[in-house]
């Protein structure tokens, strides 16, 4: 079991985008009776996140920092050079789009279905069929047409899906995990130009890493889930 | 496809109430990555609807007319006086159980896990690992165990769940459906002592209705779903 934590406020939100994105994805396809609520649950804390700030900004920055990243492992040995340029590749093209794209998410909130459901969606059982018909309505439509309206909702927010899918995908790949103790649950460290940490412990460990801490400096508490003292507890960790 | 309408309030909370019911349910036993998304906003909806008002005393004074509405159907001629006992039995039984009860949701309040991720959960993104990691560490747990904490947080409200369900099934078989038709998507009427109207139409059918009204009487409007006029809808209709 992998935790990750971030340093700063921005790859907060990038954790935030990426967690929604898989809920989004995961449930797109699903034929259960309700994973419309967590797809649209996912869909309406996007457009929350993406509402209070311009993100393109830093992602582009963020995608040239990591061109440049890219460009000095190429100059390591014993490197996949080819994997390396199709990343590059990948990294160029990606900050290009966002930098000629409309604001995404602007698509979403002009569509009619999807701001009745959001107009409910925070009302206690606001979404029974004689508060949104039109949701009831269409819950009854063919698997094969909803999917395809789902789609054109995503279709406004691909590129920042796959954007941030690539940037904390090499993040994570640029962190080595280290074997390390936490005595009597505890941990600090620093952890220079770093924008995640991460924690893999067992998965029958009977506790869970909380962390605290900004930029540099970090501490690591492990509390029990159980009522047993915590004692020293071997994990890993990355700095990503 | 059915589309049920409540006259008052209480009934509308009935209807939520079962509608969360019902989200929490499917979602208990659900292997699906996100179904906890769907579990947990029906349970928080619940408790909220739970924390607004005392619904114990409308249910009790309900399910007390319900046995003497059974009173009065045991009296007719061929009717299953066997069934008819048995949902007496049921409801004086409920009835009875929802006095002598704590008040249902307090258990669901003082829990410390529901607790942490109830005050995450309106946060867009905020139940990322970081956020709560006692939910990411709980997820990762033998589906039987969340099994069993599941059940064990339901076990506070499956009074209330019986009795609401008893009594929307009972007031739902006391309406018969007739034919109707709405002149150019439009139709009114009185509903004498109802509590839900009822509207049966077919499943390819490109409108869905909306109600407004209130105690006796009541209007529809059928709206379509694609550009096309309304014209005249035939439907179903049943005052329960």
């Amino acid at each position: 079991m992998i935790y990750d934590f971030p340093l700063n406020e921005k790859s907060r939100t990038y954790l935030r985008l990426e967690s929604l994105f898989s809920q989004i994805r995961d449930n797109l396809d699903s034929d259960q009776s309700w994973a419309h609520i967590a797809f649209f649950k996912g869909l309406f804390d996007l457009q929350e996140l993406l509402e209070r700030g311009d993100l393109r900004a830093d992602l582009i920055k963020d995608l040239e920092r990591l061109g440049q990243r890219l460009s000095h492992w190429a100059s390591l040995p014993d490197v996949d050079l080819e994997q390396i340029k199709q990343m590059q590749q990948e990294s160029t093209q990606l900050s290009r789009n966002l930098l000629s794209a409309s604001r995404p998410g602007a698509r979403l909130k002009e569509d009619r279905l999807l701001g009745s459901i959001r107009q409910r969606f925070s009302i206690p059982g606001g979404l029974c069929a004689f508060d949104v018909p039109q949701l009831h309505h269409w819950l009854g439509t063919p698997t094969i047409v909803r999917n395809q309206q789902m789609q054109l909702w995503l279709s406004d927010i691909n590129l920042l899906m796959n954007a941030i899918t690539l940037l904390l995908r090499l993040w994570r790949e640029s962190g080595n995990f280290s074997d390390e103790i936490a005595t009597n649950g505890f941990f600090q460290d620093t952890a220079e130009n770093a924008e995640l940490i991460r924690i893999r412990l067992p998965d029958a460990q009977q506790c869970y890493p909380t962390l605290s801490g900004h930029k540099n400096r970090f501490a690591l508490r492990f509390l029990p889930t159980t009522e047993q003292q915590i004692g020293d507890v071997p994990f890993q960790l990355a700095c990503c």
